[in-house]
């Protein structure tokens, strides 16, 4: 299908455009009434994902209400891991919960492929709702966790400020560490794949957890992954959000992707001496948006100044917090759609 | 006291030294059982700081047992704010926790100067007792929490992974914001100079939240007091350590102090960029301790041998996690002590 507003892709392929393409993480969010409306109405976020109902209606809510330049698809990283043998839980004011977790071998030659009628029809059946409701208004992003990411959640079974198991597994059983990794970038190609044919038009690889590594150890056991990710993904545009890894811009931008996150702790021309060849996104910082209309509409002006034209895609640093000012939100999408390329 | 090894020292004042010091953040901690016990003896760990007997003990113990070449006096940055007003409890596997937080001008006027019999003498009598104990053997260090880090857990309260509160607060109330931070940066000085008066040899200053901001926001309400705290110490040789702040290494690069402390995120030769004029303090990620003692010795040595002679304090990127192997935390220690300068 033509897309009517191909902005994003336009950045991501080099072309030229009149002014940046906006989205926000975790744009489809709490800080809308109307998705906590469909979120009660669910009764979890476990259930909004697996009705592709209420992942259609809530992918769709930042477009119609607020504006924004792409939808992305509506879903969670730890699908996969469950797709592959390791279910999990989502716990109020807690988070993602293993009931089972990755401790030794035996534990990795457990984890099978993904299989027909996985939990992971559901985002297919969900990306294709979104495609035929879109029906070519903006691009549709997938996505998927970075290996490392998925691997920190599947040895820890939860959130972790420090993820040292994780680490500590690496450390003590790299051969294992390596296997694990390789069972889990498998299964994401596996599944991008399947998100492209739905219908997505570009996907971005969500490195969470890649500020726990340091530059050494991300280049050993987190890079060589998502390099095989990218490598294997031909069919459209890639971008990689590593969260934390300013140490590891120079080596992204060695990748076979489009554009590469940047979080909000990254000067944008530090960014810029280390990405030479891609486009970037980002990189406010969502507290920024507790401020005033016209500090908002001052620092989204300001960020996108000093960005290259035509490189840039306009985003957070990180998702949205549920208590943003929805006002902010827009008065930012609204200060970039008014924004023009000199 | 004439100093018998005083290693940090003489690295602190750029002087000739033959091997880098070692001390470990976090030294004086869960990973010795021995400090389990005392801690156990003492109930809790509140109770640790406030009976100086025990803080003594842990504080000697790393020295004892493990042979670092500095002690720091086992306390907590969360005695100031109580000092001036706010006081908080220590809730089991949580952390810290604030009863009643700042929320607004009402709230920073209550707050007071640092009253003679304050909680921080139990700190200072520490001080003298451990000074006594080491009788010469090594420095000590004492401790503040910069500004930012305490601010922070003034307006959040408790730990937070974004501390969108207090960048909030920052953001919608600035001049409020910088009043609390004048108020805690008064009573930091205070606390330093008794800290300094009571005998130890050096001062760390530790912006442990550093991280959640950027390098615009951290120069406009974070830097200034941390400079304003390293301007009126002079008495003593100060070590500032602001934790993911890679992107202010510049900017910590002109304060007056004399050693700037990394984690493990910053590689070293990004760092020896940045910072021109003083030692720097770290690195390793406190997860490869646990690996095997061969590889540990390799990454020390490797560690060391990145830094110019005599600029470097060895040192974890991170506290030492309490279940990290006592043999590799002493194989690191070993592996330091063996080494010399050619």
């Amino acid at each position: 299908m033509e897309l009517k507003n191909d902005l994003l892709l336009r950045v991501a392929e080099g072309k030229e455009v009149e002014r940046p393409p906006i989205w926000l993480m975790r744009q489809a969010g709490r800080f809308l009434s109307e998705y906590r409306e469909v979120r009660a109405h669910a009764g979890s976020f476990r259930q909004m994902i697996a009705n592709p109902d209420f992942a259609i209606e809530v992918t769709l809510q930042p477009i119609d209400l607020i504006g924004v330049d792409a939808a992305i698809i509506f879903s969670d990283i730890l699908v996969l891991p469950e797709a592959i043998g390791l279910s999990y839980e989502m716990i109020p004011q807690k988070g993602p919960f293993f009931p089972k977790t990755i401790e030794k071998g035996s534990d990795i030659d457990q984890l099978h492929e993904i299989a027909e009628g996985s939990n992971l029809e559901h985002t297919y059946t969900a990306i294709k709702g979104v495609v035929k409701e879109l029906a070519g208004r903006v691009p549709l992003i997938g996505f998927a966790g970075a290996p490392w990411t998925i691997f920190c959640y599947m040895i820890e079974g939860q959130g972790s400020k420090t993820f040292s198991k994780a680490k500590k597994f690496f450390y003590q059983e790299p051969a294992l560490a390596h296997k694990l990794m390789e069972k889990i970038t498998e299964a994401s190609i596996t599944y991008l794949k399947g998100q492209i044919r739905a219908g997505v038009n570009l996907v971005q690889i969500f490195d969470s957890w890649a500020g726990v590594l340091d530059k050494n150890t991300y280049s050993q056991i987190a890079l060589p992954y998502i390099k095989a990710i990218c490598d294997a993904i031909q069919e459209v545009p890639k971008t990689v959000f590593a969260k934390g890894a300013f140490f590891a811009l120079d080596d992204l931008n060695e990748l076979n992707c489009n554009i590469v996150g940047l979080d909000w702790h990254t000067p944008i021309d530090f960014a810029l001496g280390k990405v030479k060849d891609k486009a970037l996104q980002g990189n406010m910082d969502p507290a920024l948006l507790y401020s005033k209309p016209e500090q908002v509409q001052e620092a989204t002006l300001k960020m996108i100044n000093a960005y290259p034209k035509g490189r840039h895609v306009v985003n957070l640093g990180h998702g949205i917090y549920p208590d943003l000012p929805r006002e902010s939100v827009q008065e930012m999408v609204n200060t970039v759609k008014s924004f023009t390329y000199i």
